[in-house]
């Protein structure tokens, strides 16, 4: 395994603090990364790769991001997004001219996908490949942003449109047709897929991050004094490490369950990635975010490490697929299933209509290698907690139900309520692979069983109080408050500017 | 007035980017920012200050905010800490002898409190001053840290222990027995009276900050198109927006209710304080991150100055009291005079009890020149938020005495409810500020007066209900959840690090 040379490289060879410092990291350290194989995780022996599975990558990304995050970007645009369209649709002699150089760090891939007027809208790129008349070349045209590694890439997967408007993908300047990976007019289907493919990356690489902040955490907690008694004795301290604690398992339990389940052969797991990293990033920022605060003043500075960490995290919540936008896909798409059965469900009101989307939302949560998760196949220490998720999970069905019958196809234009389902969501999903996890921790006696309980109990406490309250939210609409919010932005925006007078100048 | 002047300065002569990047500003632009008055803003004119108000002292500090909060760092720990002792304490030899050149910004002051063991928990300073024997000067020994303006400042306020263990003030060196502020043993009293003076200084900043922050967010949400609409017809970014604006309408509002009641001659504002320094940095800090979020990839990038705003408002919820600190300090102030009353209010649990604690909390939020705050009090248009903000008061009530019944002085070790109590009673107080001030928007007739009042019931809805399920999760006690909060941290705080096994060694 390529583990623990790349641990000991983190530790030894690369400078995080160095590197953030200089807004850089040097070339000949990205070289030492890429004899590792740290650059061609998925890719196969054949092509000069470490042939590891996801899960394998997955634990790769967790350790790049308790050490540096930076890098861990460098390393997933390079190979999550940057060449993963070589290697997932590229033709034989692509991958073979391609692919040696980019798994071993020879060369670098970036992805351009973005551009100005074309962020979370990805289907509507301007950028233009046109065919040359012997069709030898393409002609490239087109403004692109935000490209991860665009600085020193020598490989970039670029989408354009072609001029039937459909999308393609490509690489750049006069470029030989043989450059086109996959078909004309299906680039917008290899762009989602790629995302989405190698979206468990930065779960992955959250888990570490907020490993590094627990770390820091119970040095300086066990260690500080003040008001006679160390940090670890206050209440308001240990709410806060718990819930690290809590955040941390769930996410680890996530990100392992779905890299688990890709490489059963799951191919329909775009909703549990996009939920993951919405949960993964948010979480990772909160949690850095409570380490700063129980650092104090210290926690401000560049020597506690942390601030460079929160820094790094912003953008996490960002790229890849905005958690605003996640949201709304994760909802929606969860929907469309219960949505397709609509006159059904209307039906049904009291029973089947209920079931359409639970079973749809049983399979997705109850699939993996971490053991079963509905209420009977839990370890007995979890019983209760199992018998709040089935709680959340009635009440998850009944909201979507009712948004559905009220709102019908209009349900796609309230995003008041589309935000807090897919939140339930989200919640329900951790709160099922936080309890399938644990129960296999009991199945296989594992000394941390019982500890692992506590955890998965207090995480359900309060992602189910959570998760409840959002649908409550969801299914009451409040008319009146959602009138306000409409009404008091519209007031503002068309006003350009603050309506109400400063109170000073009354 | 100096208000405009700064502003120019700020847009012409300060260059807040540059100052960030090369994390400094420029001796010539603070000379030239003394030169406006902003260096001595309450300072009467006969030492050369600006003689302001609080009020107009506030619009200062929060036009600073909204352009550079760095510069708004080295302004209050100036005058708003830094030489606020000699100000508030000094003999009028010592503020002859320091403010005319400490107002004027020739001369630059420090505060020097904190020390590496001593940090929230301020009274266990171990510098120490000893009196020479001819009573001629003070020798003093320690060491000090996180001293703003430390690497440039003149004059430096100095708390230390005197040998009969009691605290002082005074200046560095071999020093005067002249420079002692106020008298020996009582400097903790008198450090504490600077912060909690100084203290609104802060959510005036931070108003500043939160405007600049919608500003920014107009400007981008009316322009940008995704998805074929702009991004301010999208629900999920009116309500962002909107939850903007009720931030910093209540901040807005808790800030000059404070400042006004200050220059009244109100005394007891310490509790009001903290409360506006929690809640004012909290919001700026969600609003600044909000903002973010709609910009997208372009939030993350220099550019856009949100990043820098975000990085500089971090230490906000830090420092001049730690925001969890200051929260437990509200709820145990706050609830000192009804637990003066406990005997009494044993036996009158259904009326007279409550009474105690709520006239307590009415008279709080009752004064100052914006208004009355009761339900009866109120405009018609805001009937309903009031009817909210008696409930919320009417369950405080009950809440602090069940507390007070079942814990007597225990509740000192309740963190886990006194953080709740502390977030209900930091809701309500601006709840009822927000009340006030846009009643009396339209008692003057204010053309914004409608308008207001759709921000304030939008903002009552939202913070009704977030202080109702503060003070029902603080009711409840939720003992199994505190049991296992205490059982996970100490679980691994002992361990020293996570217990469970990584789901790929198992």
């Amino acid at each position: 395994m390529i583990i623990g040379p790349t641990e000991k490289f983190l530790q030894e060879v690369n400078n995080t603090d160095k590197n953030d410092e200089r807004a850089e990291i040097p070339r000949e350290v990205l070289s030492k990364f890429g004899e590792l194989g740290a650059f061609g995780a998925l890719v196969p022996p054949e092509y000069e790769g470490a042939g590891l599975n996801n899960s394998q990558m997955a634990k790769l990304a967790e350790i790049v991001g308790a050490y540096d995050l930076g890098l861990g970007v460098v390393m997933g645009a390079h190979q999550s997004i940057g060449y993963k369209g070589i290697l997932l649709y590229g033709s034989e002699e692509q991958k073979k001219k391609y692919l040696p150089d980019l798994a071993s760090g020879r060369k670098f891939a970036a992805f351009c996908l973005t551009e100005p007027s074309s962020g979370s809208d990805a289907n509507s790129i301007r950028s233009t490949a046109v065919k040359s008349a012997d069709g030898s070349h393409y002609v490239l045209n087109g403004g692109k942003i935000f490209i991860s590694n665009g600085g020193f890439a020598d490989v970039f997967t670029v989408f354009a449109q072609t001029p039937i408007k459909q999308a393609d993908g490509s690489t750049k300047n006069k470029i030989p047709a043989s450059n086109l990976i996959g078909q004309e007019g299906e680039g917008f289907k290899v762009a989602m897929n790629i995302l989405n493919n190698g979206r468990f990356g930065i779960p992955a690489a959250m888990t570490g991050a907020m490993k590094f902040c627990i770390q820091k955490t119970i040095e300086h907690v066990t260690q500080r004094t003040q008001f006679g008694k160390k940090l670890e004795e206050f209440g308001d301290v240990q709410e806060k490490v718990a819930m690290m604690l809590a955040r941390h398992y769930a996410t680890e339990s996530l990100v392992y369950m779905l890299a688990a389940n890709m490489d059963s052969g799951v191919m329909d797991y775009q909703i549990e990635a996009a939920a993951a990293k919405v949960f993964a990033s948010e979480c990772a920022w909160t949690v850095c975010d409570d380490a700063i605060q129980l650092y104090g003043g210290m926690g401000f500075m560049r020597e506690s490490q942390l601030e460079r960490v929160l820094r790094d995290l912003r953008i996490f919540r960002i790229f890849e697929g905005a958690n605003d936008v996640m949201r709304l896909f994760v909802s929606l798409t969860g929907m469309q299933h219960a949505g397709k059965h609509l006159a059904q469900v209307a039906k049904e009101i009291k029973s089947g209509g209920i079931a359409t989307l639970l079973s749809e939302l049983t399979k997705r949560v109850g699939g993996g290698n971490l053991g079963g998760s509905s209420s009977e196949l839990v370890d007995p220490s979890l019983k209760d907690a199992a018998a709040k998720l089935d709680a959340c999970m009635m009440e998850f069905g009944k909201t979507v139900e009712k948004l559905l019958i009220k709102h019908k196809k209009g349900i796609i234009d309230r995003q008041y309520e589309l935000a807090r389902v897919a939140n339930a969501f989200i919640n329900i999903y951790a709160m099922a692979v936080t309890l399938s996890r644990c129960t296999y921790s009991h199945k296989h006696k594992l000394s941390s069983a019982g500890h692992e309980t506590k955890i998965a109990n207090y995480f359900v406490e309060i992602a189910s109080r959570d998760a409840m309250s959002a649908l409550k939210v969801a299914q009451n609409g409040h008319d009146a408050e959602q009138a306000l919010i409409g009404s008091v932005a519209k007031e503002v925006l068309g006003n350009g500017g603050l309506v109400q007078k400063h109170p000073i100048d009354i």
